[in-house]
């Protein structure tokens, strides 16, 4: 039997992870940290320092891997994201198989909360399928959507009005929007809905030193949106945002 | 110029509260605590368990304050919020006017997140409107739907699927439900959807040694939950819930 804890490290900043989370970072005795391609190098070097910091006696091993990249331009999409988690749950499986032994016990230091807009868990379920006796413990983690929330000082809910959250390529299809939370938007999508009433919130590389907050009507703020997160894309090499489309008045 | 500080505690669990939260903690020179009527003593105790695990030293003022209730039976839904919500705003204004000095920093602890569902914020903001000069940070926590995901091992968000967040009122007139995670939901409006192709995975006093989890077929463990729900409320006197509803498979 092996043991693999999920460890959400909230969006950022080294601050907003949980006294459970510390807990976790200690228990854990080999570390998997996937690699999305050399840009993400940063992303990497936080969660080392993030070891560093509370397990400063060491002890543990870090097995660094080069996760699967998706064929972004296939026209299935929900098909396309299939194939790559089953590409992307063989190397998992080798990975535990290879690195993590029996009776030991593993760990993924994984960004925002393991429950929203992280395929870890789907990954594990995978390898569970194909027949590999694991266990698996999650500890929840804050979200960008709410370091988001909290850098602008709103609630993301208002009374008697849900709350939907939902990534970029949804949103174009969406219905009427009252308060929407969009996570994982490569696209700007929000320069094609029609922004006659709408408000946004929007966040960057939230609680780090280079986070960014732009809030205002839509119609107005835009492009200003655009402009400053390109420039932050190619300034650092990769960028992560989020943000809310609430109908006014807010 | 008064500065709050409303700082996010989690669900229950005292170890699922960031580090930026324990900082906060040590910030504070008067802290608010109000109290919805004696069943949560409980729920008073612990956070000042918090405050004396985290800030030992003391140096602090608590105030305890017992926050008005809400007309339950009202027809006008919104409208009785929205009265509730300006008394409520001045009993705030005159705790802040009353027990914070200028210069001073005052703070709430909540439970869960700041932005999620509590509405601490939309009372601060109301406040400034009456004129208080006021600053407000917030400081995220994890919510509760952030911990039921967790004890259940599951993603709240599936691939191509938007998630929906709302309270148990507005459930019954939702369509279609395909990822509904249910806040604040007195009246168990789980029994009243249609059980049919449904699964849920419901949690209760999340991350406490009180914790109860079920997770099934909506139509295999509805009345289950019902029971196991009331007789929970019955010995403790409160009850803190809440669930996911899922269209399966799952």
């Amino acid at each position: 039997m092996k043991q693999l804890l999920l460890i959400g490290i909230g969006p950022g900043d080294p601050q907003q992870i949980t006294l459970q989370a510390v807990d976790a970072l200690r228990r854990g005795q080999v570390f998997f940290l996937l690699n999305k391609g050399a840009p993400t190098r940063e992303l990497l070097d936080a969660r080392l320092q993030l070891l560093q910091r509370h397990v400063p006696e060491g002890g543990y091993r870090v097995v660094e891997v080069t996760d699967a990249a998706r064929d972004g331009q296939a026209r299935d999409y929900v098909g396309a994201v299939q194939a790559w988690h089953l590409q992307r749950a063989a190397l998992y499986q080798r990975l535990l198989e290879e690195q993590l032994q029996d009776g030991e016990t593993g760990a993924f230091l994984l960004w925002g909360d393991p429950g929203l807009y992280d395929s870890t868990l789907r990954m594990l379920a995978l390898v569970r399928e194909r027949g590999m006796d694991i266990t698996v413990e999650v500890i929840p983690g804050i979200s960008s959507v709410q370091a988001l929330a909290a850098r602008h000082a709103i609630a993301l809910n208002r009374i008697g009005e849900p709350l939907t959250v939902l990534p970029g390529r949804q949103l174009a299809r969406h219905g009427h929007i009252d308060n929407v939370v969009v996570m994982l938007d490569g696209q700007c999508t929000f320069t094609q809905v029609d922004a006659e009433a709408l408000f946004i919130y929007w966040g960057a590389y939230l609680g780090t030193p280079d986070e960014l907050l732009i809030a205002g009507p839509l119609s107005e703020v835009r492009d200003r949106i655009v402009q400053v997160r390109e420039a932050a894309r190619i300034r650092k090499g990769w960028i992560m945002d989020t943000y809310l489309l609430r109908r006014m008045p807010c």
